[in-house]
């Protein structure tokens, strides 16, 4: 039993791991906080929660909780997540961020995407990026886990088998992804008002969203020279749905690859992979098959002699947030990776 | 040709007010305002409008708008829209108010349901309740026409033909409504927020909505002596869909009255209705079948010797809003009703 | 441990169970049947169980299943249920049947409602109806559980226990129920059409929906003299949304009840009842909060003197199905309830 | 006023048609068809035209329409189209055909991509592709006008004006198309199924939609040289909406273009198009901004040296069938484009 504490309580990650905590049976919840004037139920932020636990939100206090739990999830905003990161890690805890201040190796990256200057730097080299199928044995031993951005995730389970196995591939990669609203995070605002984006699809933060250095970063670093120069295009829609991300990724091929090869290179990477399920030939996912589960569904399909089309699906606030976040922490913590998560 | 204005066009009746005035063959409008610091086009706060109109919206300049327009109608909150259609009314103009100000005979029951003190007493006595099909006789020659409210609308014209024709009924009347998301205005909020009322369903404000009373003055004033004490149960529920209001209504009979009569009820009432369409028996209405329309949709059931169930359907923003007010400017200015509406 | 086979397993209810079971920590889930011609993987029937699960669909063969399995879940449409129920209960097994074939007291009623011959009359006088708060005691030692209907359920967690605590009611209680559109089942049809059900609500089998009898049935046996010939009317509608009932019940006190005897009722019944969460005075409850749960939320409120509103919400395929179905299995084998319900 | 008649009423395709020509003012609608053994009241098929018209949808006489109507909408499925069309033209009326049995210059493609041989090839060489912006003056004289697809509509109004400025692409062009779900007709399918396609997303028809080689096509013939040997990559994505297509294209730019240069180029094409809104730099579309209307909305922005993003929005069913289908009729017959339209 590990003692917990997440910092972060009241937005749709934090909601997520409380609700993935209290199922965790190798996980005692010991404390949630926010940024609240007063402790307050977080049954009365969540009603889901009555009944299931008396837990109350309060405000974090870095000394109490350190004594308190062993392990740290943080669901704060980027900026403000270093704050709270620094001294968890200085008193001995573990750390698993879902912000995106510890996600860069290229810091100067982080502070022209977020237009902001990192304020631990250091602390930041010794950050492990936490795509658990992609870096299982750096996590196992660090400190400080970066969970990965809803969108990288969908976008690198897709893109990294490839990447990795040395196929060369032309600029752009093109990543056109669908995200359910509730990556918007729980802040109304114009733009997800049911009466606006219901009935809607929009494209937005085209050519611009901060998740596209992040995937770009990551797919540089995981392909050496053949992929170091590749540029990455990034589309995100939203759509009239609560959950889930649908990506759609168009790989230029620079050579010529068979269709046994490609399925060859994803069974390799995956084939011992609980959460990554790849689809029979011609088969396409669903975010409905993974809602509510820390799975990603993948299908594939060369197009044209030199086009492969990758789709992958995972539910946004599972494996691209919390899910992954317990998922690292069972790796940290010697569990089976599905514990808690299936 | 009419020259019209809106005052009130940037919350979801203005938009749809716009939308069915620029659609009207007899109105030119002339001038849109709300509480804006500048003139912005209505195409940015629309992007529905851009290519259709050129119009801003504008501040309010209430002796700028007397000259131009001729017809005014009020898009705004209550409370609020006392403060405009008085001045309007004294330019000599025409008023159609969308709001609840002067939408009550009896000025304390508005005083008590919306906690404010009304301004413009005098004037109140002269509105006219701009429910069309069963006032408009008196909407013809009035100057100052208090638009009904959306759930009042599907209530009403599921209650009135009953009343009217003398059934005596037991307390008390329960309206059991489902509205779609658009009824809760345009602003953002926790409630509306396009998460937390997708894949939901809640009753909210049970037995102390405002337009409770409304709906209750106006039956006991339908009904006379009959349904003078007759109680209203309303209970409102948000359901995820953008438009619409279904409202079903259970009827306790205090008397027997047969299948074939309340048919004939009906048919009396509303033979001879453009708007209001009888569905054959054991039909039941969708709000589908209405959306974007000006129709009511009703059908009905004996479910028991003594209760009866009317349900209508109709589109909040168009019948039970800015619809209704064309429809009622349709009369005040002799054009046929269904003008500029189908 | 015990060994549960689910027949019927194709349908929304079916593959709950097959969710359900398969994180349950007491069931090996060994069988898997429905009316299929040759065994097919589950996970092809529901892409969301591929790598949870290697079972097959098969068709039924009661011989084998009872050398398997202890327990059978049975998710087939009424009429075919009870040709499958018997066989399993002479060959000793302990059987959970969803169909509606069991429910009944009066075999009268079933037959007339369904409009068919019941052909296990002797079975159906031993059968015990499965809503577990009500019938816990008998449920225990039951061979043959019926579980209640989803709407029943909603319905009569609301309504039994005022009844219970004798409070006299006149006639009607009126349940108005709203659900999501998995309650219609998986088969595609014209009502359930994406295009035809979203943006869209409607009442349907007004006045003669077969759940009706069901929820009278219960209330007369659960009210003794008092409730004897109160009657029901029950208006269910569809509302655009996958999952969740909520249940508008207005019950008519026929003497002063005052709010505290109430909730002094809702609490002597429901205060220890682990799946039944009393809301706060004031407070309603919506079906987002239970999706994906076994939990019943109750709210209530006096609108009138003789009013009372109690709405409920409940997840129709969890508590309104499988889920209650699980909670009967635990409390057969001797589980805490909520064993792989949390 | 021009007699017409609808072939086909029974889809959401003939719907929207009924819809439209009851609103046109020139347009007189004298008979509706379909695959009926008998009349039936098109009010019965689509309450939402109850109290609009008394039309029947009575079985296709051919002769008896061809007295009655000058003018002949069909909405019929692919193959079955050929057979109605060429009677109807040889009694020399105008068809306006919405299927896709005309829309191929080249027979062959026709033929291998629906798998069928062509009966009436002589007459495919005298039809008309309808898209309206770009073929206004052959409309105009035509006889048989092959109304596009949805998603070649979307796609085309796009790429279109890139192609006939003559700037050179690079293949692939990349259309990520995503579709509400009225795009696959009113047959309820599994895929259709509410709780199927609710809370979901999905690609479909990876690299083999029939609309693929339509688009194509006149790609082809709209870029002359520089555009022959351009290959597309179609992605259709269903997802969770009744109305509405947004195309986000991805165009490979072979030489350097700049931005004002884009600008110009559809300015240029577009300037002076009712239906078609060029948005402001740096704004993308919504299809909430366009449903029930016949706009296709436009946002653009190089993301890269050489990348050009296009995005479009339709309704699905009115610029993407019907409504352009009446757009074309409003060519043909000399009437203002936007007649009934607006």
């Amino acid at each position: 039993m590990v003692n917990v504490a997440i910092i972060g309580a009241k937005g749709y990650a934090g909601k997520e791991l409380v609700r993935l905590c209290l199922r965790h049976p190798e996980i005692r919840l010991v404390a949630l906080t926010d940024l609240v004037e007063q402790p307050q139920p977080v049954s009365e932020q969540f009603p889901e929660f009555r009944g299931l636990t008396e837990l109350m939100i309060e405000p974090t206090d870095v000394d109490r909780i350190s004594t308190q739990a062993e392990a740290i999830f943080l669901a704060l905003p980027h900026r403000v997540s270093q704050e709270y990161v620094a001294p968890f890690i200085h008193t001995g805890r573990r750390v698993f961020d879902l912000s995106a201040d510890f996600r860069f190796t290229r810091i100067e990256t982080y502070e022209q995407t977020y237009a902001i200057e990192h304020k631990e730097k250091e602390l930041a080299k010794k950050a492990v990026y936490g795509l658990a199928e992609f870096n299982r044995n750096k996590i196992k031993d660090a400190q400080l886990i970066a969970v990965p951005g809803c969108y990288p995730t969908g976008a690198l389970l897709g893109i990294l088998p490839i990447v990795r196995a040395g196929v060369r591939l032309d600029s752009p990669i093109i990543v056109d992804a669908k995200s359910g609203v509730s990556g918007a995070g729980r802040k109304p605002t114009e733009t997800t008002h049911f009466p606006e984006c219901n009935e809607s699809i929009m494209a937005y933060a085209v050519g611009h969203h901060r998740h596209q250095p992040e995937i770009e970063e990551k797919i540089h670093e995981a392909g050496g020279e053949n992929a170091r120069d590749v540029r990455l295009i990034f589309t995100p829609h939203l759509i009239p749905m609560t959950r889930g991300i649908l990506s759609t990724i168009y790989l230029s091929l620079a050579e010529e690859v068979a269709e046994q090869d490609i399925a060859r290179i994803f069974q390799e990477h995956y084939g011992g992979e609980f959460f990554i399920r790849l689809l029979p030939a011609g088969k396409f996912p669903t975010t409905k098959a993974v809602t509510y589960t820390n799975f990603c569904d993948i299908g594939w399909k060369k197009v044209a002699e030199h086009l492969l089309i990758v789709i992958t699906a995972i539910d946004n606030l599972v494996k691209g947030a919390s899910g992954q976040a317990v998922q690292c922490f069972n790796i940290c913590y010697g569990f089976p990776e599905q514990t808690g998560l299936v």
